[in-house]
C-alpha cells in the first residue's frame, strides 16, 4: 500500500478496486496485504474510505457531480487521474494507468455484482490486455483469469473449473478434467465448458487454438 | 401460480427462480403476480420455500445429495423433473421444458450474482433460444433481453441502455441514443457498447445485421 511508484520486475500485482458488489473482508484483507499500489474506481472511494483503507489513486470520470479533491487530504499523498474518455470503461482505463506505469499485474475487486452490463463488460474486457497485464479478477465465489494457449496447474480433486470462451475459441484440450475436451471449440452463447471439476489432485492442462479463453475457479 | 399446465396465446410469460443472489421482494411479487407457472431450480427451492411461495415445477439434476421428493408434499401438486443430462445447464433445461409444453416467453430471476461461471452463462445463453423463447432476465439492477434485427421501444431520457454483443455483432445503427452507431460493429471482449443512454423521451431503434446482440437496461 506505499505509494511510491517505482515498480520492480518481481513485484507483486496493484489492487483496483471497481464499483460493483464489495467482497468479503477477508478477501480484502488477504490482497491489500501485498499489494503496492491500491486504484480505486471514482465514486467506490465513498465505500473504501468507510472500510479505513489508504488508497494510493483515485481514478475515473467523476461525471455525477464526484467531488474528488474532497479525498485529496484525506488520503494525503492521493493521486488523483481524471479520465472523461467515453470510449472506455472506467476499469480500462485503470489498466491503462497501470501498463504506462510499467505494471506487469494487476488484480482486480469489487467488479461483479450490482449492474449486469458492468459485469459482463468487466469480466470479458480483460481478453482485450492479453500481453500487457496480467489480469486476475476476484470476488467471493470466483477466481478469474485469461490463458495463454498453454497452461498448467496444480489443482486438487474436485476443484470447479469453468471454461468460458469470450466469442470463439478453437482446438481446445484438457487434461486431468471431469469433461474433457479433445480438440474442441467452444462458443460464449452456444458452447460453453462451464462447471467442469478436477479429477485427481495434480495437474490440469488446458491449451487451445486460437481465441480468448477464460479460466474460472468458482465455489458455491 | 396455479399450476395446471394449458398454455394459452395470450399467456403471460413464465417464471424461472434460478440459483443465483436474491432479487428484492418487491421484484419477485411483481412478477409473481402475473405468473401463471413458477420454475425453481434444484437447490434454490430451500430459499424460495422461505419465502411461502407456491412453486409448480422443481427441477434440476438433485446431484448433490438434495431430496426433491421432500418437498412434494409441501407443494402438492408440484412436478418434479430430474434432468441428469449434464450438457446443458439447469436454466437452459428449464426453457427446454417450457418449450416443449407451449410456452412462449419466460422471465428469469436470481440468475446473476455468486459464482461468475453461471452469471456468465446465464446470461449469454438465452441468446441460443432466439426464436423458440422470449426471454427476459431480471435483476435488481438490470432488465436483460435479446433483440430482434429491427427494435424499437419508448423510454425516457437519460434512461441506461446497454448493447452488449454476445460473439460479434455486425451492422449496428441506433436512434436516440447519446453515442449513436452508424453501421458498426460490436465484438465482446473487445468494443461493447456498455452504459449508453436515451437522448430525449421517445423511441429507441437499434438495428444490427447478424449476430446476436442483447440490450440491457440498467440501474445504479
Amino acid at each position: 500500500m506505499s505509494s511510491h511508484h517505482i515498480v520492480r520486475d518481481d513485484q507483486e500485482p496493484a489492487l483496483i478496486i471497481a464499483n460493483g458488489d464489495a467482497c468479503s473482508a477477508e478477501l480484502l484483507g488477504q490482497l491489500l496485504e501485498w499489494s503496492p499500489l491500491v486504484i480505486v474506481l471514482d465514486s467506490a472511494m465513498e465505500r473504501v474510505l468507510e472500510l479505513g483503507i489508504k488508497v494510493d489513486v483515485l481514478l475515473g470520470d467523476f461525471d455525477r457531480g464526484f467531488d474528488a479533491n474532497y479525498y485529496k487530504e484525506q488520503q494525503y499523498p492521493l493521486e488523483i487521474v481524471h479520465t472523461p474518455n467515453q470510449d472506455k470503461t472506467d476499469l480500462e482505463k485503470a489498466f491503462d494507468y497501470l501498463i504506462e506505469k510499467g505494471h506487469r499485474a494487476a488484480n482486480v475487486i469489487w467488479a461483479t455484482g450490482k449492474r449486469a452490463d458492468h459485469t459482463i463488460t468487466n469480466l470479458t474486457n480483460i481478453v482485450a490486455y492479453r500481453n500487457l497485464l496480467k489480469v486476475v479478477l476476484l470476488d467471493d465465489h470466483s477466481k478469474v483469469f485469461l490463458l495463454q494457449n498453454q497452461f498448467e496447474k496444480w489443482y486438487t480433486a474436485n476443484t470447479i473449473l469453468s471454461l468460458i470462451p469470450i466469442g470463439k475459441v478453437t482446438g481446445i484440450t484438457t487434461q486431468n478434467l471431469f469433461y474433457s475436451l479433445h480438440n474442441e471449440d467452444l462458443i460464449i452463447g452456444y458452447r460453453t465448458g462451464s462447471s467442469n471439476h478436477v479429477i485427481e489432485d495434480g495437474l490440469v492442462k488446458i491449451s487451445h487454438e486460437t481465441g480468448d479463453l477464460l479460466l474460472m475457479e468458482c465455489w458455491d
